[in-house]
């Protein structure tokens, strides 16, 4: 029975690491692609990486709720070839949520920068991957 | 055996049900205590509510980090006599953090509304008190 136990809280310790790094890991990995798929004129892969439930809020807008109606919204953007940078700052780690700290700029075509600001994103991890689920993104251009 | 694992497997249920429920009851009451230091023009009791180690983010501006810089820089807001009006949407509690989504206002002492839109703040518990520890704030006006 000790031995049970003991098995059974190393095991523990250890999927809580794996867990842990993985969350931070994948969420990265997600940004990088995201940041691809805008610039490579893709909006439907780019909203494939949030929620089906998604709450997404840009400044100065109605927030917009769902994957499709995200989708949707990022046509634009990538019709006139724009590029998103973000920097992840943080990633805090919970059980099946994550959040994430960073900034963020956009630049238009010609390469001038049209936006840069702050983002506070939730991601929730469902079936094995990591979906943009609460979004709050902070325009700093726009505040100044 | 079985008895102690059945008793363990209630109690946890039960402790987690416990704790869901005082932490959005812990922030929704800290957000009404935080709009009414406010309105008291109390900007250091405001400041209490913020983590030591607090980054703040307001549009268009640097972060701000720590509570000291947090409660010295609301000390305008409260000399103005404005008012801070706070909507919590969503608490979504996880070990020790919770993460709130919602909608704020500032009104002037005339009663103009100077400001309004969306934050996202992530809360720690810290001996036994819920205090903010990240804090996005996307203002909807600015960006009009």
């Amino acid at each position: 029975m000790k031995k049970l136990f003991a098995f059974l809280f190393v095991f523990s310790v250890f999927s809580l690491t794996i867990h842990a790094q993985s969350a931070e890991e994948a969420i990265r990995k997600n940004s990088e692609e995201m940041q691809a798929s805008i610039a490579a004129g893709d909006y439907e892969k780019f909203g494939s990486f949030f929620a089906d439930d998604v709450i997404f809020k840009l400044a100065g807008q109605k927030p917009i709720e769902g994957r499709a109606a995200v989708t949707i919204a990022h046509k634009p953007m990538t019709e006139q070839g724009m590029r998103l940078v973000v920097v992840t700052q943080e990633v805090i780690e919970f059980n099946g949520y994550a959040h994430e700290f960073g900034e963020y700029e956009i630049y238009a075509k010609n390469g001038q920068k049209v936006d840069e600001g702050n983002y506070s994103t939730v991601w929730k991890e469902i079936d094995g991957e990591w979906k943009i689920y609460r979004d709050v993104v902070s325009s700093s251009i726009a505040a100044k």
